[in-house]
């Protein structure tokens, strides 16, 4: 197949995956850096991912009025995310069709911002790229509240929900001390989190050299200890007159099936469906007897603009500059990652991963960030984890509520 | 009995109830306006509600060094909270016991910050008084994130949860709008509310005149009619993509039984245990079998004072300061309560409520704010609830998470 190379310069950018509180800053930073480096590249922004590319919907961003500093302010992804993913590259009849999509918008440069799925994306992309000879520079650009990609330090998004859970956690438990007298002992808040502890572990941000405002953290990465968890819940409550616990909604058994879905009857003999904060909050009524409350954050802690790192944003902003300045120097198959070039004072720079080491791999908590007993997390973790939180950055509001201005957007007529 | 009464110039303080981002800065209205308008009163503010007195756990505040301020900052009870029933007039040993404690303390200035609960405490302790020949002045400090004491026009600790659901269901509305062309289509954000539903109304204050981000509200007023819930969520999918739905925890039933303990079965024939949320993701799944997202806000909601309203903190302040005038006054058994003395521009002062037009009563959302339907709130709800959300307070941060310094709390040694 001949594709016609030498007209090739327009930009491609999509966001994928579970979207983040400040993917849109990510965006902003290709957009811009783009419209800064290479001024005659059009650029077109897919609509829901890798989809609107095969459903020939691209927001053409040359038409848009507004300004892209508005990216910067609103969580999720402006643009629309997806969860798809793509065929291997066997199916080329698949990738001819995507490439004649990528031709007659005459796209060189490829970006493509999600997590470890929307890595394997891109990865596809750039290698059926190869495959078939169309020139393109397809550069992934880190995102994920799960900070599990491989390679990376830590990864866009992540920042601002442990942001957003230690301040919650802190919050609550300044409740529950109020109520514990006479009320309620006992508050869990599940966190997000299927295979990777990091934003459960952020619960202990919450705490300080001085107070102890969450006492257990249920991790992924530690197999839920029945009778161990109960004890040390009791031994709170006589010792604090309470317990917070913040749980990981991937917590699993010790045969590795996820707690939640697990075969365990109530005290009426009922399965319990829905999330694990309620399961858990049963188990402790069921087997101490206290009164409890819980919460499930779930989106809430994901798309909490109102509450996102400052450190997180600009991180989410730089990775997107540098990942339009790899494409312009001709690289493709990579993601611009987070190195952490110093502890105290916290120092960061920008490096390049492989697609390869970082598609469909997943970076779970180290060891050494576990406490003995698994329900806490050592200083090697908090010192890991409390410079993504630093800073503030809030949005405008208006009558009370933040404004969140989307984009105006147009689809290209091509 | 004799009281000695002619010594008596002491102050006692509670908070009672559920807590609030901002029962704190009333304590601070009270605690303050003591100093300036009665320094030789002393203030005594009580470990856990009433509770405190009866234990003799009282903190004195003439021993506290950190500056009051910190209470402007702090959610939920400095001093800790109950719930605890005060027994009936007649139960005269329990009354008896309770002046001699107040008698230690020399008592004359009492003021309970609370809720419908609490404003009937203070009413029984005011008549106790008054029976008991105690020359007393009992004053109730109005505090409910609930919003339904009769009498007042709103109460502290609403607004700012108004202003925390408004704002989340937004950002959770950005969310499943980026998600659901391939993925989750709708959203359920289970939000505190017993029996009225002022909280859950609020999340129509995400809406705006060019975007719908909440679709359904599911209030404690309006019997759950399921058939037409479904309808409607199908068609919001139909229409926009998606459906957020905020449901009050006290929806109820056409027999006005709860739709949360109801004795529906899921598809795998169980009882449903746990939230409201869960059991309304259930439903939707059975019956329209769409993918769906929940959330459950809970003590998240009326603790997060990195959102608080500025208006409902500057009211929970002048409120304290007010109670204070009052007593000073020679007022008992009375509550200072918000007037609203213009809609557009919103302005407000300060009246009396007689207490026994307050304790135990319930004030829900009036017929003319809920709209035909039932499923959302009226412009003339709307025009109500957007000025008690108004205006940002943010708490100082340190490290990524808000400071909440406590005050110093010394027992006295009376």
């Amino acid at each position: 197949m001949k594709y016609k190379i030498c007209v090739m310069k327009n930009a491609f950018y999509a966001q994928s995956g579970g979207v983040t509180s400040v993917i849109n800053s990510s965006a902003y930073g290709v957009l811009s850096q783009i419209k800064e480096s290479t001024p005659e590249s059009k650029i077109f922004a897919s609509k829901n991912g890798i989809v609107g590319l095969l459903e020939n919907e691209l927001y053409d961003m040359q038409k848009t009025k507004k300004p892209l500093e508005l990216l910067l302010e609103s969580p999720a992804g402006m643009f629309g995310s997806c969860r798809y993913k793509l065929p291997g590259l066997e199916d080329e009849g698949f990738y001819k069709s995507l490439f004649s999509q990528l031709e007659k918008y005459e796209i060189k440069y490829f970006f493509y911002n999600g997590g470890n799925d929307s890595a394997d994306t891109c990865l596809k992309v750039s290698q059926a790229a190869k495959n078939f000879g169309y020139d393109l520079n397809a550069i992934a650009v880190p995102k994920t509240i799960d900070n599990d990609l491989a390679v990376t330090d830590n990864c866009p998004g992540f920042g601002s929900v442990a942001k957003y859970i230690a301040t919650s956690a802190k919050e609550a438990s300044l409740d529950i001390k109020s109520m514990c007298k006479t009320s309620t002992k006992v508050f869990i808040l599940e966190v997000m989190g299927r295979h990777a502890g990091w934003i459960a572990a952020a619960g202990e941000l919450a705490n300080d050299a001085n107070n102890t405002y969450v006492h257990k953290i249920l991790l992924p990465e530690v197999p839920f200890n029945k009778q161990a968890f109960l004890d040390g819940v009791k031994s709170d409550v006589e010792q604090y007159g309470y317990s917070v616990v913040i749980a990981s909604e991937g917590l699993k058994d010790a045969n590795g099936k996820l707690y939640a879905a697990s075969d365990e009857v109530d005290s009426f003999g009922h399965s319990q469906l829905g999330g694990l904060a309620p399961k858990i909050a049963g188990l402790i009524q069921n087997e101490l007897g206290y009164k409890y409350h819980w919460s499930v954050s779930d989106y809430l802690q994901r798309s909490a603009r109102h509450l996102a790192s400052k450190t997180d944003l600009e991180q989410a902003v730089a990775l997107g500059r540098e990942a339009v300045k790899l494409a312009l120097d001709d690289k493709t198959g990579i993601m611009p990652v987070l190195l952490r070039t110093n502890d105290q004072p916290y120092q960061w720079s920008i490096g390049e991963g492989d697609l390869k080491d970082i598609a469909n791999a997943e970076k779970t908590l180290p060891e050494n960030f576990i406490s003995e007993d698994g329900f806490r997390i050592t200083q090697a973790g908090v010192d890991y984890l409390k410079p993504l939180t630093i800073g503030e950055s809030y949005p405008k509001f208006k009558d009370g509520v933040p404004i969140y201005e989307q984009l105006d957007l147009h689809l290209a007529e091509v």
